[in-house]
């Protein structure tokens, strides 16, 4: 048959990322933030708040990957025994995605005595997750019969800098965890983390020693 | 700091993939497949004799997407009450993976007739398994340890035309499944399937009416 529509272009290499030694990096601590909210309430209140006077939360996550005994791990802030997140935040109203996921790795993950500052270079988004109502988890697409939706995240792949600093705040540890354990782990880490390395399969994960 | 290693390049597009709707596709039934294996032992077998024989199997499946009440609905072949999977299959010694999957399609999807092809136009990978043992499941990832998977598995994205004619195996059924029942019935549709619309969510699913 022919085709009446244009057809899509899709590339057809494999991206590539780069994944340095542990050892190539420094891990320390630097000052606490602000708690902003103290209950889970407050923070219901907050997102309704911010949505009545920006419209829908727009956050933005990065991937960052670097390599241990051979092996690709992924760098996660972990806020209690069970509660891990990527690095990553809100954006700013007219912010762009680009230039406020740098500025809140900076912010969550550079050191602050401006002695150094790390390369975070944005690649694609990985994965969207839309939050349809503010009570209720996040989807990978907007769910039937929401036409509002009050949040979206979008996931992005950073290449690191094959060396870097890192300094996070006093009450925060910054982990790597290696994708087989975040895969395998969906209790502890829940739907959106542990299903990382599925999307994470599409790149070439250049190891370097 | 200096940036000593190459930038991996990324498109900062989001590549599109046109959804149209099922109506304008028709579903039939052909004659059923050979049956190869009685028992799953039978199957562990024969993927023992080809490992010998031919190496690693090589699988390709596809992702053919339509639309359905205005939502994305992804096509799979359904063998049994809750036994589903996406059209594909083995490759031959050589052959290459567009040509494979294009083979695969056509056997699984086309009418017997000869009277009509569908065009499937083979995207880029959208996520890729490993298989460390014949018995085990499949991984997104070569877990640590394993040096000679005995599978590998890649998906990709196929665009559809705007219509076609599909012709199944008597045996079988071909189901359309919105994302969102994927997504939600993981017991239903197993760690492959369900996950699949986090990975879709990087597209920018188009849809026609
Ligand atoms: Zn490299
Ligand atoms: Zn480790
Ligand atoms: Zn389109
Ligand atoms: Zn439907």
């Amino acid at each position: 048959t022919s085709v009446l529509a244009p057809a899509p272009l899709f590339p057809s290499v494999a991206y590539s990322i780069d994944l340095y030694p542990i050892t190539q990096y420094s891990f320390g601590k630097k000052a606490p933030f602000p708690v902003k909210d103290l209950t889970v309430e407050d923070r219901l209140n907050r997102m309704r708040r911010n949505y009545k006077k920006c419209g829908m939360r727009r956050t933005v996550e990065g991937i960052l990957l670097l390599q241990n005994h051979g092996f690709p791990h992924l760098l996660l802030l972990q806020l209690g025994p069970k509660f891990f997140t990527l690095p990553g935040g809100r954006l700013r109203p007219g912010e762009s995605e680009e230039a406020g996921l740098k500025r809140k790795l900076a912010s969550k993950l550079d050191p602050d005595d401006e002695s150094h500052h790390n390369d975070y270079e944005i690649g694609e988004v990985m994965s969207t997750w839309w939050r349809p109502t503010f009570e209720s988890p996040l989807f990978p697409y907007i769910p039937p019969h929401v036409s509002k939706p009050k949040e979206c995240k979008k996931i992005y792949i950073v290449q690191l800098d094959e060396s870097g600093r890192f300094a996070v705040a006093q009450n925060t540890n910054l982990v790597a965890v290696p994708l087989f354990e975040l895969y395998t782990d969906v209790k502890r880490f829940g739907p959106i983390l542990s299903t990382l390395p599925i999307a994470l399969a599409r790149y070439n994960l250049h190891i370097n020693r």
